[in-house]
């Protein structure tokens, strides 16, 4: 998908923000924006946001030395969804449509960033009004059969915290070979290794680097493994907009898993923002 | 008052709304986009925010030939306020602090150019809602006592549209000699003369051009009319943020009449992002 014009000063946004994580020495944050600037002044050599993201995100690590700006950012995100943990698999009990609501779960737990109160019974409540929020697009009727035939899948990781809902999905289908995929290092919040085993992953699926550290799956620049496992599982979902907007165009059967968060994406979804989704791309590989 | 580095991005999104009110070519629009963030990557040869905002905003001018973006705009935010103007009318007569209420009704003028919806009642609505918020910052005593003792006012204008909600206030004021100053030339939705017209200012006050263009007021390039009666009006009210901006070092007594619509100015000024403002500047000229 190309970059959206909005992406720019979104991403412009976003790179403020993370160097105020890291520094408060203002004439540091100036140096970034401008370099920042720099960057977006030729966004078009870039061919995905994800890609035009990475660099931005770069430039915050070589100004201030800090390779993991989001790290304390992503430790808070993993704690609270533990914490909330037990009451998700709770509503998953009581609800009869149990595969529709742990994708719906794994779907929501894209919105634990958003989280800026300490209060956990605060975020809770949030969560739980989230859940109760169906799809707007929901294809579930082709990924529950393709699921029913399925031996293997393969999930393509997005935020950290939001590891955490994805492994009470993954609970849910302990009888396929499940591959959870993450980023190759730290990127914005996204979930590494390292937050994919701490949000307890290893229990229940094979957690695996995409070779790729962008926020978002270049599939260029993924490592052989996660390339072949990518090629033949039953069934691939894709987590969040970073990926959606790299796979997008992809001939290869998969399902987008995601929260729309924002104008641009929505409006090529045919959804509001804050909508959820569950979207077949169509192919048919089988 | 400096750039705060939080107006990169938002200038950068200001830009491209201008250009998409004024040309649906995605290949313009980036061009503008793209010259957008080289100038942004020099932001710090600019003194103030709508000084740069200025700038930006000629980049729109030059790839499209469109000098005035905001047109269709600015008529439709005169054309809502003056369908609002008798109820704005009606609020006051209701109003036993009659001088506090048409000053809140000036500040609150500043919404009407967030009113997106098209039904002139539910614009009216919000607007009254608005209303009847009361100052955060309220320096009320300080302009009254002023005011009784004044002959002359200078306001120095901000939105079009807003201006009707200006002629309000100046309505109730009519014993004191009031001058009106606006923009030198469009700029964004800010008020030109043709503007104040178009709003029924010529009844109540002398409308002038400030001589400056920016959307905000740089008093080193304003023309001598406007200076003259700047340094002599007994009493000065400057409406809006961008005027704050560049004014708010300035060692003339003002009083500063705006709603906080930024975090920035917000935290500047201390307050909330929505907070309804009237602030003396604590210098005193008599």
């Amino acid at each position: 998908m190309e970059i959206f014009l909005d992406c720019l000063p979104c991403l412009s946004r976003q790179v403020l923000e993370a160097s105020r994580l890291v520094t408060s020495r203002t004439d540091i944050q100036a140096d970034i924006m401008k370099e920042t600037a720099r960057l977006i002044s030729d966004y078009e050599r870039f061919r995905y946001s994800p890609e035009i993201g990475r660099a931005l995100h770069q430039i915050v690590k070589k100004h201030t030395g800090v390779l993991d700006p989001y790290r304390d950012t992503k430790s808070k995100n993993i704690k609270n969804a533990l914490d909330i943990y037990p009451s998700l698999k709770h509503f998953l009990f009581k609800k009869a449509e149990r595969l529709y609501w742990a994708l719906k779960i794994s779907a929501t737990g894209n919105v634990i960033d958003s989280a800026i109160n300490n209060d956990i019974n605060i975020i809770e409540e949030f969560i739980m009004k989230e859940l109760e929020k169906k799809f707007t697009i929901c294809d579930f009727e082709r990924l529950e059969d393709k699921i029913k035939r399925a031996r293997s899948l393969l999930i393509i990781a997005d935020n950290a915290g939001e590891t955490v809902f994805d492994r009470v999905l993954i609970e849910d289908l302990l009888y396929l070979d499940v591959t959870y995929a993450v980023r190759s290092e730290p990127i914005i919040n996204d979930a590494t290794i390292e937050d994919a085993r701490a949000s307890g992953l290893e229990q229940c699926a094979k957690i695996i680097s995409t070779g790729c550290s962008a926020p978002g799956l270049i599939l260029d620049e993924c490592n052989e493994e996660f390339l072949n496992i990518f090629k033949n599982s039953d069934i691939v979902i894709s987590k969040g907009q970073g990926n959606y907007e790299s796979l997008s165009e992809q001939k290869k059967e998969m399902f987008f898993l995601l929260k729309a968060k924002c104008p641009a994406i929505s409006e090529n979804l045919g959804v509001k923002v804050n909508d959820y989704v569950l979207k077949w791309n169509g192919f048919n590989n089988v």
